[in-house]
Parts: C-alpha cells; structure tokens; sequence
C-alpha cells in the first residue's frame, strides 16, 4: 500500500502511523477530517509531501462529511475544514498548497454540491497520482548527482513514507540503487523523533541499501575525515532567495559539509517551493511538545530529571549560501536560486 | 561525597555510578584495579578529570593488590596496571597524566615497597585535591567571562560529576551563578549517552540554576536566532596549536558559534592540554559500541530495526579557528594559542 492511501470501498483515507514503525506496521484508518487535523500533528503522518496528500484527502473527507444542501454552505464547510488541516503544522509548505488546490475546486462555477464533493475527491487522487509520478522524476534527477561509490550523509527521513511513494532525497538514493550504482548511507538519526534511526533505516532495509546510523552531532567528524562526499536532505518549505526550512539539525548538518567542501543537496516538489516567502526569517517555525525531547520514544522512561524543561523546534532554518544545489522534479537548480528556482517551477525537462 | 571518593577505612574506592542518574544515586565500590579499568571503560565514571583522578586511584589499588616483595616487581606491577588503565579510554589526556604522574614516583630512588604504596596513595589523594582546588581557580577564570542575564548553550556535562569537584565548564558556569550573575543554560542533551539530558540537568537542578534541554541538533536554531550569547564546553585533549577533542557534537556546536559571531569557550585543566601533541589530526578518536546510538539508555528499547548497524565515534576535533577562548587554572589563553597556551601551562595568575 500507499503511505497515504484512499480505500475507494469504506470511503476512508488509510495512513501507515509511522509513530510505531520500525516495530510495528500498523495501518490508521480515517472517516472524519477532525482526526485527519489530529494525525497530521501527532505526526503518525509526516514528511511534506505526505501530509499535503493527506490534507487533499482530508478535503475530501469534510466533504462528505458535511451536511452542506448548497454550494455556498459547502464551500464555508471546506473553508474551515482547510483552515483547520493548515493549521495542524505551520511550516510545510505542501498543506497549504494542498488545501489551496482543493479551495480552487470549490470557486470554480457550475458545480452543484454533489459534483463538488466528487470533484474534492478526484482531486486529491490526482494529487496523490501525481506525487508520485514527481517524485520519481525528481529521483532521477537526483540520481544524477550520485556516483558509483558514495557515501552520502542523509538527515531526517525523506523516503516513501515521507510521500505517497518514493518521497524525495531518499528516492534520489533509491534511484541510484536501482541503477546498480553501490552506496553507503550515514543515516542521522534525527532526534528527537528519530525518523532517520526509525524510518530511514527501515526503508534501506527494503530497498537493500548499505547504510549505518549515527548521532545528528556525529555527521561533523565523517565530513571532516572525508569519509562521506555527498549530504542529502528534503525541504518543508523553500523560501523565493533557496532559503531552506526542514528538519531541525539540517542547518548544523549543512553547516559541516560546508565546511568540509562536501556538496549540499536538498530534494524538493515544486510544491515545496514557496517564492511568496522571500527568505527563511519569513518562514514559521514550528515549536512541538517538550516531552518529544525528555521521553525517548514516548517510553514512559524519561531520561531527564524529573520536573526538567526542554525546547522543542522542528525545523531549522539553512541559508541559501550552504546549499550546492536543489533538485526539483524539472530539474537541478544552482545558485543564485533568487534568479534560478523559478525556472524549476514551471519547466519540464526531459 | 566527591564524584571519585577514597574510603580510608575500607581502602577501597566509590564512584557514583553516572550510568543511572538522574533516575537513581547509587554508589559503585572498587578494591581491584582491574575492575576500575571497566568501569572507566563502561563509562561508570566519565569526565577527563575525573578519570584521571580515577585512575590515580586505581594505581593505589593496584600498588595494594600487588604481592611484590621487592621494589622493581612492585614498578613491574604498577606498569602493568597503568598500562591497562591508560588503555582503557584512548582520548581523554588526563588519563595518562594522571598514570604518568604515578609512574614517576615509581622511579624515585630510595623507597621501599611498604613506602611506595603509601606513597603512591598519598599521590592519588594529592591529585583529588589538586583537582578540586585547580576547577575552582578554573570557574573564578571562567565566570569572568559570563555576564549577567546571559543564556549559555552548554555540551555533554562538564559538572562536578566530570571531576572530583566543580568541574570545567559547568564549574565555571556555577560560579558566576554563586556570584549572583542570573544565566539560562540550553543543555544539549549530547547523544547517544544523553549526558546533558541526564548529568548536567540534574547538576544544574541542585545549583537552582534555569535550563531548557535542547537536541544537540538543535543548537544552531538557537544561536542563528540571537538566542545565545556563550557557548561553554570542556575538552578531553587540547593539542598544542589549541585544536579541541571533546565530545561528538563540539564541532558542529562550534560551527554554528561561529557561523553567528557568538564566542566559543573551551575550559579545560592544564593536565588536559598535551603539547606533545601538534594539532587535532594526531589526536586518537574512540569509537564507542554501536549498541549505545541504537538502544537508547540501555533500555532494551531498540529504536532502529532489528540488526541495524551504528557508528559511534565518541570525540570530534574542534579546529582552534572556531575557538574564542582555553581557560584553565591559569587564566584565559587566546589566539593564537600555538603561541599563548604555553603560558598557561605554567603560570599563576592572583
């Protein structure tokens, strides 16, 4: 299945929650957008491209769900509906253009209310149909910059269950593989959720792909010792000047590399990309709950002494300055981005 | 008690066991040098200074283990031993000192062996107070160095449980505390061993000083927001041109310093800086079991699948380019420190 998947008999959207992998494969199963808002900030789904798709069918959800007998009331039902999918993570970039597409349905002329929810629904298909056929052009592309050999340092997870498949630096990666280039990843373990130890590395296992875990602060000694020559990472929202937001740590990580001449590769959708957000001072991080810090796992056993406080930010900030190159599915776009990204946003290669 | 206390009555020496605070204080008792050897190994007793005293200990054990009858068996067994204690953590600089510093008492004409083992003792128990006496000089140094209403992000704990007392960093940060200077600490929890979460948060608990647990990788978000204004660490090993060993993490913390004009502070004891070393490339990095990235805290709570492979290098080299300030007991050595540290080693400021 689908990480982000639609059961066309029970009308429900299925999530893998990705909370209990890689442990556990258990499949979520949704009727009410209410729990779909809740899902994506729980996180048992995450990644931008996956949530985006998960907002689409969330749309669809309301949709159904609303007792709406005409178009205008219909139309506030999904306004609020959206609003309150945006609202469940404010940095990705990919939610609110999810709802974004969906409001468009509904201001278009003609429909009544039963073609509307029909349309909602057909839209969030396409959209999810459609993340996959990107992102499998964008890991080509990113294939593209990886050589027979590498050992490549990758932060967060960024693979199929961060999409609907596929996803975007780690399908670069698999891409790679299934072209018989070898591979080494240094998969960061990405506290405090530890995506990469949880997801990453369960995705390499699938793919068969080499890989070894390591601390976040570690990736400054393998980048020192040469012992990696390429980073690769996603993106939540990419700013008009490169500007990147993703997964906290991703700054430091860039940092390294930079410092060691190591090339810095964010994957991206155009969707990512957000030229109405002029730099990364523009973009809102989001602060998430201090127990994802102190309680390892929600294990019930906290590591830190009892009553202790934490700080909790999910994303970071990396400057456009750090950043050798971003992959978008048209293509590869080099600095300045300010001038360059714009042009990976509305033509096709290939 | 002391972090490395001698029971006189039971000749034999306690060490908190460091492996299971914050959730529990329980006190570990040695008699056999061998067993001092793996609980330094096993990270019962961790912090440069308090290894090196640790072992200074250890040496007294091992010259009371010791069924030598004559002098030069005596120095054959006490070579032994402090081969093995040495051998037992490569980084850390104070450990070898501290051998070194025993050793030489050994090739002191004149003593028998009833003398050699008091002596010996005596040695170890100078060295204990030595260390109290030295990271108290080292926190007056330090505190100048911190202002009223600062926020310090702090790495791994550097505490009075990383010595026999006040330790390096963490000492200094106390004395500006009892100096009436009102601080917050961001306390990187410091993976995998999560010695901020567990050590330094409880050390900053019973000083009544404010702190918020940050991931490691979290830093840079921090500092590129004004956050900080100090970042405060210790060192393992201080190589000659001022390149710092210290905890993995220290250099990418340092990267992000320095990436946003905020000051770099090593505090370290004289006894950690080698100048028989030239730079941080000389310096031998540990690597630590894989088991500690991959089962967090010993919990049997495996967080990557199942086989999972880790990397787990224990120290990284902070190039002295990122470093501001070396303060040991002597005072406050800058750039560059090929040049200054020299006289730090050697003279005594107040």
């Amino acid at each position: 299945m689908r990480t982000v998947d639609w059961d066309s008999e029970r009308e429900s959207l299925r999530l893998i929650d990705q909370r209990l992998l890689p442990g556990e494969l258990r499949v979520a199963v949704y009727r009410d957008y209410r729990q779909v808002v809740d899902a994506i900030r729980d996180m048992v789904v995450r990644g931008a491209p996956a949530i985006g798709v998960t907002a689409a069918f969330g749309m669809a959800l309301a949709a159904m769900q609303s007792e709406a007998q005409n178009l205008p009331a219909l139309q506030r039902d999904l306004t609020e509906a959206g609003k309150a999918l945006i609202g469940a993570r404010p940095t990705a970039a990919n939610l609110s253009w999810a709802v974004e597409r969906i409001w468009r349905l509904c201001n278009q002329p003609g429909a009544d209310t039963a073609e509307l929810r029909r349309h909602v629904l057909e839209e969030a298909h396409r959209m999810a149909d459609e993340d996959v056929a990107i992102n499998r052009q964008m890991a080509v592309h990113g294939a593209g910059l990886i050589q027979d050999g590498d050992t490549i340092i990758h932060h967060c997870n960024t693979g199929a269950l961060a999409a609907v498949d596929w996803g975007t630096a780690l399908g670069a990666i698999r891409m790679a593989h299934e072209q018989g280039k070898r591979m080494h990843v240094l998969v960061d373990e990405t506290r405090p959720r530890l995506q990469g130890a949880r997801l990453t590395a369960w995705e390499l296992d699938q793919y068969g792909i080499s890989y070894e875990i390591i601390s976040d602060n570690a990736a400054g000694y393998f980048l020192s010792n040469g012992q990696a020559r390429l980073v690769f990472f996603g993106a939540d929202r990419v700013a008009a000047n490169g500007d990147v937001a993703n997964k906290i740590g991703t700054y430091m990580l860039s940092l390294a590399a930079f410092d060691n001449r190591v090339p810095v590769i964010c994957v991206a959708p155009s969707s990512t990309i957000d030229l109405s957000t002029p730099n990364g001072a523009a973009i809102r991080i989001e602060e998430r709950p201090a127990r994802e810090v102190l309680d390892i796992q929600a294990s019930g056993q906290q590591v830190a002494p009892l009553g202790a406080r934490a700080r909790n930010p999910a994303f970071d900030i990396t400057p456009n300055r750090l950043i050798t190159a971003i992959v978008t599915e048209h293509g590869i776009a080099y600095p300045p981005f300010l001038d360059n990204l714009p042009g990976y946003l509305s033509e096709i290669e290939g």
